[in-house]
């Protein structure tokens, strides 16, 4: 046991993921920091510091003193509607989780350029049948949301040759890529894309907005043969009755999706039966505690020698 | 009608391919050429260049004149054991061709890597679980073939994080990856591999060589659970009984394959119907005639100017 004085203290409230690699990934790092895993706590136990992955009511009124509040995903959607106290949200911003979205989004795209899932069924009976196929550079991929992960996801479609553009809702000069902002912009943005990639935030701008009167803006003259929407963000940004029946009439030829509106999916879903869409259980970019908790004990540290939190939201636009 | 001087003209064998879509780009960019495909020729034809995939033995003896063969596809392996003349072949480098096959590389490494085909399954039973994922990093990739194709390969790969090196028969010190080369080096190129991509051509020193022995020899402690095969280079280069032997047994864990010793690949072979094995009909980089003909065309029209031809092959190393 160490015999050096006690850290402030954090309590690690993660919802429905196993909190014990977060903890022990700090423990290992800062044996002399308490650290609780809820609901394992005391009633009195008041922690300084908030880990928190959609957070039972209880946690969040357990840490009613937290000087700072750091969730466990990228997102924070879970975090803004809790009673939390007026203090820092940080989410995370990490080189991993923005590895592993960028390789998620480049196979779901190249997955519907290649027509992958025709192949398969082509294959399923044996049947040996060139289709005609694009270059690259003739399909416009369009992507919603250019914050690091937006970014990342352009820089390796340009590699692949493909014509890249983006979408935000403030301007983003310095995305290296063509760009649209805006309400103003959205049409316009729509209207030249044949693969939309949607990795925006849910925010209260932004949910429902992947509806029907959007889909039928996207690009119909394209290579493909009609819009594809992919999206890696929020399923609350999306509206899924209005998906089901776009990818049966043919509004969308094909749709790649890991975020639902509710998680996991109902088995009884329409969705899973689509053989033009792809699901995955949200698992773009999956949180690899040893790597975060890592990272967020880093920032911790900083934080008490006085340095400037990175990566603390908008509480106002959720992001 | 043009009231030119006839040009050398050309001889166009296509072999399964339409000829039509080639002899018209040429025609239209040099209406004064004299251009044919076979078999609608004369007996007394005798053209100046041949332009052949896979050309019957009358084509081939048609060309006895010809001044160049250039292949209408990548590779040559279709052109080298015919009774040609002892004339240049050419192949084509193209961006086009390159693109889409790294496009082609880069999706099926990234499906056996993120385990679309498992979370397929899944979707198939409406099921809601993840499975386990290591970071890009984490995986290494090895590309056989380090010519233009193997080292735009490495770059998109490299781009997305994996752990890339490379193998070719001579060292390419360019490639800017980690190389090993020639008989010494393959097995420790194999001993850190855990996704192979084979893009090698087909010549006397490859056929067969991806077999059981090979197989062995890849990395088993990755994090993937096994090695994978990727192969768009060419079927010869397959033992397709080792595969199949493979992807059941579990030396191998998974595949995927675009050429095949025999194709089309008959509808009765086992491989159809393995689940882990990904099957596209020799589509990783198909020829798009109208950009693959302008570029034989402005070969031709540089060459009667007196400049050197691009991609002529050695015949004694087949490419």
């Amino acid at each position: 046991m160490s015999a050096g004085t006690a850290k402030p203290s954090i309590l690690i409230a993660s919802g429905p993921w196993a909190a014990a690699p977060w903890a022990e990934t700090i423990r290992a790092r800062d044996p002399d920091r308490p650290v609780h895993c809820w609901p394992d706590v005391s009633a009195d136990f008041r922690p300084r510091y908030l880990l928190a992955w959609k957070p039972p009511a209880e946690a969040v009124a357990a840490a009613r003193d937290v000087a700072v509040v750091f969730s466990l995903g990228a997102g924070v959607d879970h975090l803004v509607h809790l009673d939390l106290p007026e203090v820092p949200i940080v989410r995370i911003i990490d080189d991993d989780l923005t590895g592993r979205m960028t390789e998620w989004v480049t196979l779901q795209v190249l997955l519907h350029h290649r027509q992958q899932r025709a192949y398969d069924r082509l294959q399923a009976k044996a049947e040996w049948r060139e289709l005609r196929q694009a270059p690259a550079g003739e399909v416009r991929v369009g992507i919603m949301g250019l914050g690091v992960l937006g970014r990342a996801a352009a820089d390796a479609l340009k590699h692949l040759g493909f014509a890249v553009a983006g979408w935000s809702r403030t301007p983003r000069p310095d995305a290296g890529i063509a760009t649209f902002h805006g309400t103003d912009g959205l049409d316009a943005f729509l209207a030249r894309t044949d693969i939309l990639v949607c990795l925006l935030p849910l925010t209260p701008a932004t949910e429902g907005l992947l509806d029907d009167a959007l889909f039928r803006k996207l690009a119909r003259d394209g290579p493909l043969g009609g819009p594809v929407l992919i999206n890696a963000g929020r399923g609350g940004v999306q509206n899924e009755d209005d998906i089901a029946r776009a990818l049966t009439d043919g509004t969308l030829i094909g749709a790649s999706l890991d975020v639902f509106c509710e998680e996991p999916l109902d088995p009884a879903s329409p969705l899973w039966r689509l053989d033009n869409l792809v699901i995955t259980p949200h698992v773009s970019a999956p949180s690899a505690p040893a790597t975060l908790a890592a990272a967020i004990h880093a920032q911790i540290v900083d934080y008490e020698a006085g340095k400037p939190l990175r990566g603390v939201i908008d509480r106002t636009a959720w992001y």
